[in-house]
């Protein structure tokens, strides 16, 4: 029998189906290999949250073997799934959802581009309008921190807090991305990559174009907004 | 029952039938991620398009959800598809429906190689007989414009006409394409990003080798003409 | 009834239905798009051989829709598909059939790193051990000549007889390959693009290592011959 | 019936099909072209090993045309698949496996940018974390060596006996990996051709920000150690 109400047990229920169909587009657009990446979703209006096991290939993924967790981190005992460990980054999802009330899903991989970036600890400029768009100017850099305490969580809130970007290059490491929902932070991955490699390949060929800083306003306003009130910005299409 | 008729409507099917498939060449050939791409189509004989839903995931696109336009940029009323909102990029496909007679198809995708060109406001050089086949020069670069009044249509109007290219760079944004149909549309979309691809590899190298102009001028013409008059360069396989 | 005898139209069946399906392996390796690449195969012991119908989709492709020619490129009238064109490189394909008698397929394509060393109208240097193996040596540029007259057949056989290598880059146009058989000429295109990719990579980071002469004689020596004593080097593995 | 008793047997049969399959994994990740890479896994407690055959797609392969060889790379007469010859590279794995006791699978690749870096003689320095995880360090370059007899072997035993990495890139040839057992070997291809590529990309685009070795030593000991103790490192997921 469920530990939890019926209504809330449906809602873990939905996010475990959408947490573990959503790998499936870090594969299709190639910002993982093996098993290096991850994606987790809040319960809402719950104090937990759903994440990839750890370990596990992405062919095997399914909704009962996603792992509910609370937000230290830890499965919840008992739980489908709970006799595996959940993703060793989950101590960096679980601190995203403590520490920023409004992010409803957390993404991280090391997809090639977006890395590359980091690795030279390098923010990723605004050149292109559908970057404008999604992330609303460059992609911040977040600090050097290794696996083992908070310290990757608490580099990704105190980047991103405040900050119009969905998305973190972890210095040396790879992209964490947030979003309302998982399938927002897993929009914004995607999008990363997207303007990571196109605007590294640009830059490759000669100077880019600046674009101007009220362009950039413009271009972000309009799709967080306007589309908002078409039903959010995840759903728009404005790139 | 349909407020067109029925030989209007059969062509209507069709073309809805046309764009929802065209949008598989855009993921086959990774001209696009996530919803960032779109295919309309003229309806031969009639004020009216067909163009893909905004927002809407490639796997879910299909005749009935494409959404059937007039030259204005909306939704027939009553329409299957008209509950949704059509692509935000409709403006400027109707745009250049409206001013440019002989165009039957338009393809904007942001593709990474042609937008690299785009984001430093670079034409594409010609030096491939393919690309003299199939573009009779170089791909241009239209003006920087943002989403909200006719300023991309007219851009890309403004660029494209009496142009020899199907093709045109919107500066810092991406790439739209015209042709004789939606198909012909996306040929050209797929054979912009394989040159764009292609010349920016080949220029890392080394100089290029340049095309006579001559040439150029030969291979486009028996392409658009020899091939013509078999059933169309559309149909040919000229590279 | 078939215009052959039935051993030789058994023959020319096996070639149909080897040359269709050897496409896809073009499409597999992303050698091509659209329409841009063909393969063809000479029927063993007679003066034909098989091609792409000119301007068919890949997915389209089956054994009865391949067409059947004369060495001077045209169908045999009467023959199953001959009411279409054949590729519009078969001009190509005839002259190096009626002029390189042990070449028994051809493959053209314009993949993407290989057709970049023809646009700088550069060799593709031997650094490669897999490289040494396939082609023996560089993989060397053959004439600019478009398509029009035979300028094309004549130029990839000026170049391919008698030197090691069978693959030629066409400057400012793509490869064209030859092998004992269609499918020999296939994995030639494969590798050719392979080696292309992987030599202008390498060289992006700083200066190659040489492979002496005489390590690539040995080991061309050892895949042509050694291998050749157990069935052939197109059965071989060596790379 | 078997020469060897039915407990072994079902050993070779287990061996037979992950080596069998898991070759799905070097296709999937595009680390090679047509037959030119291998997997091979120890049959744990016994002087045998398992490989793929000589020159068979990938496509046609299966347990039962898989090869058991003995530690001199010999076929065992009289077993499934001996009929054909083993990989062209069997005297290189037999080589590790009779020199190295702790090693349960090699892999053997072309993929690109692995090989980009051993044509340029170059080891692929450690500037990211997951590279840090996997590999403890940089990836080496080892000696130049070509087929025919055990050089490759010995090149391959002189540079990763006693070295942290997996992985040697053979200069100007390819990659051998090698694992606790063939997946685990197959997972070191992996990660080494996206450690090739991402660190490649990063150069191209400035100086990458050094990895501090204390902070590798301790990435390493981590994901080997801390991973180690509930069930090994090759089932964690610390990138």
């Amino acid at each position: 029998m469920s530990q939890f109400s019926s209504a809330v047990q449906e809602t873990i229920d939905r996010i475990r189906a959408d947490v573990s169909r959503l790998h499936s587009e870090l594969t299709r657009y190639e910002l993982v290999v093996w098993t290096g990446g991850n994606v987790s979703g809040r319960v809402p209006g719950e104090e937990l949250f759903v994440i990839k096991p750890s370990g596990v290939s992405y062919d095997e993924l399914a909704p009962d073997n996603m792992i509910l967790c609370t937000l230290d981190g830890r499965a919840v005992p008992g739980s489908p799934g709970s006799d595996r460990s959940p993703s060793s980054d989950t101590a960096a999802h679980a601190y995203v959802y403590e520490h920023m009330a409004h992010v409803g899903g957390v993404v991280h991989t090391h997809s090639t581009y977006a890395t590359a970036w980091a690795a030279r600890g390098e923010e990723i400029p605004c050149h292109i309008t559908g970057m404008a768009d999604e992330f609303g100017g460059p992609i911040p850099v977040g600090p050097f921190a290794i696996i083992g305490d908070d310290s990757i969580g608490r580099g990704i809130v105190a980047t991103l807090d405040g900050h119009r970007s969905k998305a973190v290059l972890m210095q040396n490491h790879g992209v964490f991305t947030i979003g309302k929902d998982a399938k927002d932070a897993v929009k914004a991955a995607v999008m990363c990559e997207d303007v990571a490699r196109t605007t590294h390949i640009a830059r490759q060929g000669g100077d880019l174009i600046p674009l101007p800083q009220d362009k950039i306003d413009a271009l972000f306003d309009r799709y967080q907004n306007v589309y908002g009130q078409r039903g959010g910005a995840a759903e728009g299409e404005s790139k």
